[in-house]
């Protein structure tokens, strides 16, 4: 087992190891590869996903030009202790992974739930956090995120001839192009081969749902005049944000289009501070 | 007097000639400049706009990679005849422009009421169009489109120190950093010195105003479950559209962010069709 390792070669999403480091008395499993010596990018994840879960094409994507770590939340997969019923406290584990690796300024991306957990980690940790990319994800109390859409239910409740179909249905649209976009995608997930994370727990899903539930209540000031629009609610609620909407895509468009998903996030990552660039 | 010269030097946006060409009974005047070769891009200015109007930051910008076009539609500045009161006429003309220059195939902007006739040439004269740019506009028939809401009015209406003052109210937020972008808008929009377009005159307003309002109107399948969405709407009815929102940005935010402009939408006019790219 390795412990705060940094493997001289340049690793990818298919060989970097699984490492471990301790902190908030959990042991968080991690992954870190791609061109050292800038800020890192931290990848928060999914509703039940766990590292593998992440799409090479976007992960070494970014890699050629920066630092990626991936890692599982507490509970999650290879990571010990619990998931918390709340998303402030999954943030919370979150800032205590990143200090632990001794860290000091990280760029987050957070997609779906790990966008929630990347919103915790920007208010927890300010000075933690230069840029932050939310991808198909909402605000604190958005409009019908406080629990699973009646077709998300379907969809997470439905069986497949193979478990990994179900993300075809969870990440793309019915149109044939998407679904073709995400059989390319499957190939990617499953390429890696060996030392792949568990699939999670049986006590993952409740509290993550709960999480979801407590922090996409809507609450005072919640947004409840627009309605399925959470993405342009953060856009405009969030200071110096970009939103880019993607063509026929579904929850999945930076596995749809993962070059251009990436070509866009580095010019965000990579703009300097002068205005108009 | 040049008709249909191609100026062998490279021009710019502040050394293009205003060009002339014939069709439809209207003596078109146009601005041809860049790197020519490939497909040109035709620029559609908004409500009370000339050649002008555009910022050679985002024209100059695009001119680097490909040949620009620059137009006054009919009736607008220095082209002659009437502004017609219907945008499906305005597209017509500009149908008609386009086909004069001797051109099969160009990629489209528009800007405002200029998203409409992009919108409408593409719709008339499918062939000829490549690829669309929309810019801060909306779908036929959508929400509030139908007059100039009360802001605009107001906006339009009051009177300023400078008259260019009215775009700094128009493009841009309030915000200090908005606002300061809007200055270096302003300057850039004052450096052609000469052969500079005539302001529009008396019967664009309201002829404008008309085709606005008749194009605007709500109709069968409007969209009225979304307001202040019209970009959002746009993006979900058309195939392979992208949306690109940029933060503390109003209706100018090509000229608050040009270079990103500049990059973002040569990404799309560059990208192969290869799905995911």
């Amino acid at each position: 087992m390795m412990i705060h390792s940094r493997p001289e070669m340049i690793h990818t999403h298919q060989t970097a190891p699984t490492q471990f480091v301790e902190a908030n008395g959990i042991r968080f499993a991690y992954r870190r590869f791609g061109k050292p010596g800038g800020v890192p990018l931290v990848f928060n994840q999914h509703f039940t996903g766990t590292m593998d879960h992440w799409d090479p094409a976007v992960t070494d994507g970014f890699a050629k030009d920066r630092e990626v770590i991936l890692f599982n939340n507490a509970g999650v997969s290879s990571s010990s202790g619990e998931v918390p019923a709340r998303i402030e406290k999954m943030g919370a584990n979150a800032v205590a992974f990143i200090k632990a690796l001794g860290l000091t300024k990280v760029d987050v991306l957070g997609f779906s739930i790990g966008g929630f957990v990347a919103q915790e980690i920007a208010l927890q940790a300010h000075d933690l956090v230069k840029r932050l990319v939310l991808v198909g994800t909402g605000p604190r109390g958005g409009e019908g995120m406080a629990t699973l859409t009646p077709e998300a239910q379907e969809i997470f409740g439905a069986s497949y001839d193979e478990p990994d179909h179900l993300w075809l249905r969870v990440h793309f649209t019915k149109s044939e192009k998407s679904q073709a976009a995400g059989r390319e995608f499957l190939e990617r997930f499953r390429l890696r081969a060996e030392n792949r994370d568990p699939e999670v727990n049986e006590k993952v899903v409740p509290a993550q749902i709960e999480a979801i539930s407590e922090w996409g209540a809507p609450r005072e000031k919640s947004f409840e005049y627009l309605k399925s629009m959470n993405s342009f609610i953060l856009q405009q609620q969030l200071p110096n944000a970009q939103l880019i909407l993607y063509p026929d895509a579904n929850h999945g468009s930076q596995y749809q289009y993962p070059e251009l998903f990436v070509r866009h996030v580095s010019m965000f990552l990579s703009a300097d501070e002068r205005p108009g660039v």
